[in-house]
């Protein structure tokens, strides 16, 4: 029997086994999933993700804001934990402001994007000093209205549709049609509009795409990102008070993959902010980032139930699946399913002696976590980590699928 | 500019205006919403419900069991309402379990399928009486020795790994190495052995794919599953008390897709119910059908947030999104996204003048439920409607994504 083995993703750097054991933050992953009461579960890495923060700050230049965006993971504990980390949050829906609501966040250094705002989603983040990025010139005419119904003064911002997109990244968020935004071309007749409406005007928010890993396509994107700025701001006729310059910071998730060099993303940004035109100077300058940030930071835990043997090929049938972990099962946003870094946590400095498919509980074939991996041998009762399962994974995930409910999350 | 417009799938037979409006059940979609408390909201409809199983008992041999596998929509008031309408449900998770328990079902008219069983799983199945269709050696040992602890006899049928799949079908569930189920040759050995440890022996469940229209794919399939069930039966030893033969029986949500033709697959299966081999001649013979059964029944009706143009393409912003119709976005289980059937609910019988991408709320480019399609001219506050949204919607999309939460959901 000769099965071929399909590489796994790359394990973040840095964990390593007390005992034989995974350890997380110093403690082992059966600590941990004893203390949570029981798995699946995700952990998150409080150091990870100071660490994170720390080297993002030593390589960014100082003035740059670094905001999160939150639908990466919006688990309360950990968005109390970033909050005095970053320099703003950034969201999606009127769901994730009752959220930021609920951790005390300063609303003041909140902006909302998203394309289908209603209007109790305008009303409450008008009323809580939010800054809105508009996405449309309908959305900012029902966001100046709803200012005047509750006489108060909207932060106003335009989510801009630029005519180019970054190459290189996983997801395209620019270029073209887009749902996204108003098209540049059309962006400083609506800042005029919003200016002499007397909106609070909060500049511009441009997003080119998202998860890349090519430093050269980043810094050739913000360079394009901070021109389009220029251009409309000179069209609109006063300098910028804000620019989003949006995210796309990319993590390795599959073989191959290697980690964002963000010196030298870093180093390239600061060149540009050194010669920054008139109309950016005293700009708020941020970018917004959800994956770079948490994604490395959070395992996935879940417990082997059964090792069966089919036609000579090992499955290891997980107590977890794709109802927490969709994206890594292959089923979200790509096209050909590849292997995340997955590892027998319990075994985690075994040599990989076994071939092995991890499957989910779930009764479908979509739910498969790692596809002919070689790992050590595992048993039923072992614990199997599947890093990378900081961003987009349990509410990224069909939770409720096949009844089986959503997963234990911790801070650890 | 000339966009080439993209077909929608079909839209079921039936569907008509009522004052222009899209009328599910005879009443309009407005009023619906108005009583549901608003949009995004699954209309299922107890209408379509009924006549859908009327069509397929009358077209069924008279002795064939139809079972609702509840996956597919486990929304509990059409679980009341289907429970007197099926000879049984089956389940995938003890959390299934429990929806049963809540609704008050007969647990002797439940079986239990599923790859990754927990201990308390089967404990909770045991004592309610569950038949279990066992997935493996090791999981047919836990269920006894379970049993044994409770002094209860657990019912036990064994899931088979078949050595054939369903051709045509839209998910392939044997043939090969697979999770799901005993490797056919392994069967009648494990057969044995529950029978001899003194389970209540209820034979075999043999899946073989998914989401099959041609007819004669399920015709040729379950010729073989009657073929492989005697097979594994002589070579056990006694009749079969009861064969599962799994389902596969599609619906049409694309493009050129055409309803499964069940009155072959019913003339076919009466032609061998009447010369079964002796093995079967006693056996209860039952089918397990979802999507089948509730997916035409249901639509998906989201309202019209903001319409706009960027580069002269037109996008309908909706409230809804994939956060709902992950499957209809295009991005569970398919490669290429293609149409769903959708329409513009309160303009239902207006002629398609128009050429709009519908599109969710989320800030993602992956929520899209509708590609350049042409519809009737649709504002703001406008209905649109997603037709087969009855199976795999609610329950299999990642309703917490974003912070925009779950969909309303009703039966009418």
């Amino acid at each position: 029997m000769s099965i071929k083995p399909k590489p796994l993703g790359p394990i973040p750097a840095g964990y390593e086994a007390v005992d034989g054991e995974l350890a997380i933050g110093g403690r082992k992953a059966s600590d941990l999933v004893a203390e949570s009461g029981g798995t699946p579960l995700f952990v998150y890495s409080r150091d990870r993700l100071a660490a994170r923060m720390d080297a993002l700050r030593a390589s960014m230049p100082y003035r740059l804001g670094i905001n999160y965006a939150i639908k990466a993971n919006p688990f309360e504990p950990l968005l109390e934990y970033m909050q005095p980390l970053v320099d703003g949050f950034d969201i999606a829906s009127g769901g994730e402001l009752a959220i930021l609501r609920e951790i005390g966040a300063d609303m003041g250094r909140v902006s909302f994007a998203g394309p289908g705002k209603r209007d109790e989603e305008l009303r409450a983040a008008i009323e809580a000093g939010v800054t809105l990025n508009t996405e449309s010139e309908a959305e900012a005419h029902r966001a100046l209205r709803i200012g005047d119904e509750l006489g108060q003064t909207p932060r106003l911002a335009i989510r801009v549709n630029p005519d180019f997109d970054m190459k290189g990244s996983g997801m395209k968020m620019g270029g073209g049609a887009k749902p996204f935004g108003v098209d540049a071309e059309r962006v400083p007749a609506l800042g005029r509009e919003i200016i002499a409406a007397g909106a609070d005007w909060r500049g511009l928010h441009i997003y080119t795409g998202s998860q890349a890993l090519d430093a050269d396509a980043i810094i050739e994107t913000q360079a394009n990102v901070l021109q389009l700025a220029d251009r409309i701001a000179r069209d609109i006729g006063q300098p910028l008070p804000k620019l989003n310059m949006g995210g796309g910071f990319g993590i390795p998730y599959f073989f191959g993959d290697e980690e964002l060099d963000i010196s030298r993303i870093g180093d390239a940004l600061t060149q540009k902010f050194d010669t920054l035109p008139e109309t950016l100077e005293s700009a708020h300058l941020c970018i917004e980032l959800g994956r770079y940030l948490v994604g490395l930071a959070g395992v996935y835990l879940t417990r082997i139930v059964d090792r069966k043997v089919s036609h000579g090929e090992t499955f290891l049938v997980t107590d977890g699946g794709l109802h927490h972990q969709l994206a890594a099962s292959g089923n979200f946003g790509t096209v050909i399913r590849r292997n995340y870094p997955v590892a027998i946590a319990s075994h985690f400095d075994a040599p990989a002696d076994d071939l092995a498919s991890v499957v989910g509980c779930l009764c479908t074939p979509l739910d498969r976590l790692a596809d002919r991996a070689e790992l050590p041998r595992a048993e039923v009762g072992d614990l199997v980590a599947v890093f990378c399962a900081g961003a987009y994974g349990a509410t990224a995930s069909p939770s409720a699928f096949l009844g089986q409910g959503p997963a234990r999350q911790m801070l650890a």
